[in-house]
């Protein structure tokens, strides 16, 4: 009898998929979903309620739709592709449609994603014509046998692969184009800023007013319940960015890491300080190494090294046994999570 | 007669320039400085006592130009720039002119450099007409308020800067023309890798013959007198690479790294391998975070973490004290370093 029962749930193993069987084999893990859609000068007293609404129903969705994943047996790489390519497609996020606008008026488009389990990773950066550049992410880690590709190399793969291609007007949105518009003016300016990537008036870049030029990349970091960690990010960059900028986002290590050992770690700020200090992978080797707290990790590399260096923003970071940070040194960041099926989005400070 | 020694001391310290003044302020560092020309199957049986002879040429005047900047009160800076535009021009390596060819027969370069005292770093990718990518990297940290440019924008901003820019018959070398047109035979076998970038046939990309087609990299890093260490790091990437392959030579953190707190670090191999792991940065933080010897954090990452993951290569290492690690887990690794004003230079295992 106990032969006969072996040999059925064996059976009925077999007909299961390859990840309900890991399921089967191993007690389940309680799904987390995090997600961020950028740190920066927010503020509640610029805030409509009309636009509040709008940010917190993106968010909202993009939380639902990537834990829906999850509870179906989805891994945590399935929640942050999806989770992300619906910001991606949100025009209010720096990210996909909505991303802001080169010096050329183009928009160049960054992305990552990593496996903690199994540390493959992906990356694309400065194309312009994939639709969802965090799937084009995960179609080079997986597709491929490279972890980075760039530029028009980078969209000839994406066709290779069938991925959604669009034309440039498809990531126009008229507020974005505002924001360049007025960048423009301002290098135009006597007392302006002659090239914002060239250093003519360095401080300039760091007036109030042009803060937000860099920020609104969206990203997610999730744990699924097999026990597997994820991170993806996704951006347009900085406004009038030239000279084919690349920031911290495409770069595994610095906007984007996962390792089941420690945690997944996603960014958004000023991307140069966050290479400088290559973030995420300092966070995880804070928890790996150093014996730290997530929270304390995330928090010496966020509200410590990125302001002694004269950087600023946020991340979100979770770890194995769901523990999560989302620290940010900024006036806000939109952020949210489901954690024990409880949603919570927040813009500022607590 | 104190004080007029005191003013005398100090008018003297005002004439001198600012490097001499923290000479005079502080005792001196014994300069060290250590360079690498890739890792790969290098065998003495495959090896011509001409080329062998070649070879170490290239890297004794490699050594002995960057290490004349350092004794001249030169800063670590200056003499990875040095040293690594040396092995740039040199057509035995595998960066700037000698460089391996893309599937479509081009260059596409890529190269970083990192100050470990203040953690500015910059680095180009996919460049195509800058004759020393090391300096258009450097011109990317010094010159303007980002990290890393790719493609055509890197170059338009070598140009404003007036960067030596070349055509790209250049960069041709009959031995790496050669190296491309095997590549593509092999391809176009029917047994053979139908893509070798795309994973048709993954396993093909470990065959013995064309595992030497992803290295060469050049890379240097320095202790100079101020007690500063530096790191920089120039390589053509892959042969027959397509799609825009970025590798680890220009990503802070995987293949680059410098941090005064803890090591600079230059690697070469397999690149996708290095990016995965952050291997730099790994490194410095196995140092700074574990307090692991130099030695000991280089070989951690070096001889366990990158095979464990499938990957090879090596590395060069180097602290504030001047403790060396040049670490490969492949057959040689061309490299060299002058320290208490003794060269050195190996090509195979010890």
């Amino acid at each position: 009898m106990r032969l006969f029962l072996l040999l059925f749930s064996l059976t009925l193993m077999q007909n299961l998929p390859a990840q309900q069987k890991a399921v089967a084999a191993s007690p389940k893990t309680m799904p987390v979903l995090v997600i961020h859609g950028g740190a920066g000068t927010i503020l509640k007293s610029q805030m409509t309620p009309e636009k509040e609404k709008a940010y917190k129903a993106a968010l909202t969705e993009a939380l639902q739709k990537g834990y829906d994943t999850l509870q179906k047996g989805g891994t945590a790489l399935d929640a942050v592709e999806t989770a992300v390519r619906i910001l991606e497609d949100c025009p209010l996020f720096n990210a996909g449609k909505g991303a802001v606008f080169t010096h050329e008026g183009k928009n160049e488009l960054d992305a990552a994603i990593m496996n903690g389990k199994t540390l493959a990773a992906g990356s694309v950066a400065g194309v312009t014509t994939i639709r969802n550049p965090v799937s084009a992410a995960r179609a080079v880690m997986e597709k491929s046998n490279h972890v980075m590709m760039v530029g028009k190399g980078a969209e000839a793969f994406a066709a290779v692969q069938g991925l959604a291609l669009v034309e440039s007007a498809y990531f126009f949105t008229e507020e974005r184009w505002k924001g360049l518009q007025k960048a423009l003016e301002e290098e135009a300016q006597p007392s302006g800023v002659v090239d914002s990537a060239i250093r003519h008036t360095p401080s300039a870049l760091r007036q109030p007013e042009n803060r937000d030029n860099k920020y609104g990349t969206v990203g997610a970091v999730a744990l699924d319940q097999y026990g597997n960690l994820a991170a993806a990010t996704s951006t347009g960059g900085m406004t009038n960015k030239r000279f084919g900028r690349v920031g911290d986002a495409p770069i595994i290590g610095a906007g984007t890491y996962a390792n089941n050992a420690s945690c997944a770690v996603s960014c958004t700020g000023w991307g140069e300080y966050f290479i400088r200090l290559v973030v995420a992978k300092t966070i995880s080797d804070l928890v790996e190494y150093k014996k730290m707290p997530l929270k304390n990790a995330a928090d010496e590399v966020c509200m410590k090294q990125v302001p002694a260096l004269g950087g600023d923003g946020g991340l979100i970071a979770l770890d194995k046994k769901g523990n999560i940070a989302m620290p940010f040194n900024t006036a806000g960041m939109y952020r949210g999570y489901i954690k024990n099926g409880k949603l919570q989005i927040s813009i500022y400070k607590e």
